[in-house]
């Protein structure tokens, strides 16, 4: 199952990034959530390009058509199928990219694994796939605050290369970070990060970086203990996400510099409930999560699309090089911070669902 | 499914760390392969306590019994069920094992779960639970060995805390790994790991550390594009392990100082074959292997378990200090080396079986 | 995963009967077969409405968009995504419907299930959703015929009420079959079977029947022993239609009158092949195909919809009299000849599938 | 997965007629649920040959071992396995059943799918693996006790060839079903239908016939509905036992020969609830429980293993002829009996904990 994802809140998505469209089907969603358009709108257009002057200039209404599933703003239980259309023009560029892997694209593997490929901007691997993933998690964010108000799930960007933003997982707002249009929960990297940006952009050269999540309010008891464990979950969810080279939850790689004495959790009662004095866990243990802040981050390789000249091989088996032309986001972060949030959304709702067809007796 | 893993070649453990016993079911095991008790019990010994003097000195012989689905040293493409006894002796810090949190185990979390918990030696939590992978991937080898011949999968100790390995993941061996009880590839690094373990033990503390991987020898064309990318199922695979924060894979989050034209991957035909100058995408792209070796590193925290006096709380709720008592693993590294080729087996395995459905008309 | 059917070629439908659309998502389906919009569309103009002067005159175009998945009339093995749009005309019941409970249709326990309901055509329960099924199965036909070229898969009405045909499984042809408006095998029942079925329409009332399948040249090896006995899944996807009552393969509630002496099939060589003398096994013993045809029959019950005065309650849970209007099909069998077809290619195909991810080493 | 059955409360059974054992997983139990051994012994002892002078007199003493998932009398949550040893005394005809396809048996169909069978008493197609579905049920059974008090599912031989017994579904009761060897729920059918087995044993011969069963009280809105329609994995679950060939539920076959007007089921309020007049609908509408008794049959061939001498083929594709030899069951009814009441159980606990994950805000 390529392209599902989920346990009981199961999304389906689909499309390339020419043809008819992209989407999702959302299988398993509970009825009677209350869930708007302009709730789903709102989130494809902050992973849009074009929405700020350090993304990608191209054009994409990305404007979303709900086909099944809602029936006067109540979700009925049944399949949401959710659609946006492409534009579907098809590149000056396509020739070359038909005929010429791209370096570090997934040109080459997909006429490895397929056999066939579709050979304008990207396909089905194109970025443009997780805009189903976004309207998706647009209608579980519904569910969740429908089932546990009061779960908060907020990503911004930790760091661009070399600079690395000081945020409190704890207390960063949103306000804070979407107040800036690299989504960095530090107000002084702001301008550096957007510097460097644009001087990369202006080079034709690309950069990377990390993302950091905090799930805020997630209720002790989500989570399974083996396989489907809570953080290897989320691992999944952000390693499937184009670009991404490495997940850590809480102490992660840091933490095996720390002896056991330094990194356990000591437990203490706080307002009568099972608190912990640090957390090095990350708000998982065993799989499944204590109650504390569960906190996590994602690398993002530079991207692979640059403006400058490469080597490379074509389809038939030959060296070749190919020139780097057209627009690009020269820094992918400021648009997966979303992305991230939504993969989260996704992951946390299926769990909460999961649970409750266990307890309640 | 919390304790069901893949999609085609799919296991199933059970079991906790006192009970009848822990064990597996393999649905999905393609007929007429090779198998032999031996080679199972070969892994098993690989994870087991009490194989050197850096691991737990607890005796268990974890001797296991193939109890359906080969017959006469074949499979037969039906279920394996594969069962390792519990020696269950109750340990005598059970009573406080049942009323007292552990700091940093899953004693709170499986309550708060499931308002019960074994209250044994961690339960189902506890690391015995990984007998059942290690057996599974014990034939999962074997199937690798038959569908696709030449296929290596190694892990090794890269670091011990501060202690890092230089290791060449295209040249490294297994006799160099297995011929140390650290299971590090740097000959160099033997003795200093083995005196700090021992140091660290003898304080009564615990170290983590990270393991790293290398798949060689993998065909092009494994893995899946959108969520069940070959990177997405290798990182829920690992941090679906007992102790691990982390997993990166090719340039990881180091991968993030790079710039785009640094960290491309420039094709080049090589001996007619596709093959990447450099290997920053550690072997897959877009989600799918791309021939190169598939190399990632895991982060495994230091163990839960010290023999310290510890601030924590009772299942009642209230506070309290547990003490450090009996036997333990200072470091789980080097028995985990063979659960992280484990699992990225049983990946591999399933993956390969899922392309087989798909090609070859 | 209500809307989920199959584990390799794994199809999800959506929609309602109102609203965007219904449609399908393929996921699975192995890249480079060869599928053209007009052959989706000619079986979904089997399934259509208004085709012949026996069902019911409503005009729905039905018409098929691929929205992904297919590039140059090749699949790319990537999800495939089709839409049917609908009319979406509010039908002028919709008061009425909205808040009585219609007999026999599915109104009622929706509301029970769900709280909530599409209040118009049925919704999501209407047979509308089976143009997904039957445009997915347009797809899978290809995929057969890429894989094992020579699978013949027929359906044929076999009994309208009392009237029953009289058809050889091994002989009837589709030529016999799609050659009269009834679809049934037996040309000396076609004129009674559409007297029946107009007179019954002209009476406000509405018939039932049986719907006999058989599957030719399926090679020995398909179908799991256990849960997924190929006759098990052929049952699911048939009681999975509407107004389906009953299922049976082979010798099926007849073969309860017989002897083991009688109901045996004696294998026998027959021009190097294993065969058997008789079929009462319906060509799958243990739930995996013998090589023999596969011959099941699937029992319809009389439309639920019939132009009479009928006993009812209301959504408040009031006695009420719902007066019967409109337009219906008094008989659906020879629009469901086409749909068992198609839940029979699905079932075969994910088979198929799943047989080759075992073989062939 | 061809041994896994469920969605949520999952069963995954292993083992073959020969070898260490036969057994299942259950994952998705929820905790806290009691159950005993005895519970689970009692089912086994239901279903095991020699408790009656009409079964087979084989000596199986059946005896199930709870290796995990159960402590102190209660669910932990956690996988439950259970293991029941196979004596394994290696039968007299091992060698021709190694070397000749008995008629109506799955040997040659497993030779064609896997090319390799364990060759002694039927293997993995054994009657025997339905062990481990009766065990999964019987903690099924407390789940559903647990969850929602009141649900009755109960099982009776509706026929033996041309004997019918006449049983009122909603009255009948497990005293007079387990009150006769027959486990038929008509006193007056006892003795004609034990003296028909015995009169068919005696002459080397085997019957079929039919059982019926019926679930009371269950609650309204269980089931799903598209493809998992609670009759759809009602069939597949009938369909998935040994020798079945049909299933039908509520008017079934018969229901073909009745008008619309006759067989929809009106409502009407009854002591404050929807209720129908009739029950042609079998207590299941458009996939979802309606709150009626719901009321199926399923079809049994008659025993495959006869006394006669039959003409056959070997496994090398040699004409030749099996003698009939050893014990046997003239009729599987009686033991059937608890089969199909397992299987409802299984399915009515899985739709259960399905619905929970949605509903209850």
């Amino acid at each position: 199952m390529a392209s599902t994802f989920g346990e009981i809140f199961r999304i389906h998505t689909f499309g390339e990034s020419h043809g008819g469209g992209v989407g999702v089907v959302i299988d398993g969603c509970p009825p009677r959530i209350a869930v708007s358009a302009a709730q789903i709108q709102r989130e494809l257009d902050r992973r849009r390009p074009g929405q700020s002057e350090i993304v990608t200039p191209r054009k994409e209404a990305d404007s979303a058509e709900i086909l099944s599933g809602i029936h006067d703003g109540l979700t009925l239980g049944t399949p949401i199928a959710i659609l946006v259309r492409n534009t579907d023009q098809r590149p000056a560029s396509y020739e070359e990219m038909a005929s010429t892997y791209r370096p570090s694209h997934a040109d080459f593997t997909y006429d490895a694994k397929y056999g066939i490929r579709a050979p304008s901007g990207g396909g089905r691997a194109s970025a443009r796939e997780t805009i189903g993933r976004v309207a998706a998690a647009a209608v579980a964010r519904q569910v969740l605050d429908g089932f546990h108000p009061g779960i908060e799930i907020l990503a911004w960007v930790k760091s661009i290369q070399h600079l690395e933003a000081s945020v409190d997982p704890a207390t960063v707002t949103a306000a804070v970070i979407e107040g800036n249009m690299v989504r960095t929960g530090d107000p002084a990297l702001v301008e550096p990060m957007i510097e460097l940006i644009k001087a990369v952009r202006s080079d034709g050269n690309s950069v990377g970086g990390i993302i950091e999540c905090v799930i805020r309010g997630c209720p002790p008891g989500l989570g399974e203990p083996i396989f489907d464990k809570l953080e290897a979950d989320l691992a999944k969810a952000m390693l499937s996400l184009p670009a991404t080279k490495g997940f850590e939850i809480g102490s992660g790689f840091a933490g095996t510099m720390l002896s056991g004495r330094e990194h356990n959790d000591a437990f203490r009662m706080v307002e009568g409930k099972v608190r912990t004095a640090s957390n090095h866990s990350g708000g998982i243990q065993g799989g499944i999560s204590n109650g504390e802040d569960i906190v996590f981050r994602v690398a993002f390789k530079p991207t692979a699309t640059i403006m400058s000249s490469q080597q490379t091989v074509t389809a038939s088996g030959e060296n070749t090089t190919l020139e780097g032309r057209g627009r690009h986001d020269a820094c992918v972060l400021p648009r997966a911070v979303p992305i991230v949030e939504a993969m989260a959304t996704l992951v946390l709702t299926d769990h909460l669902l999961r649970q409750r067809s266990m307890e309640g007796r």
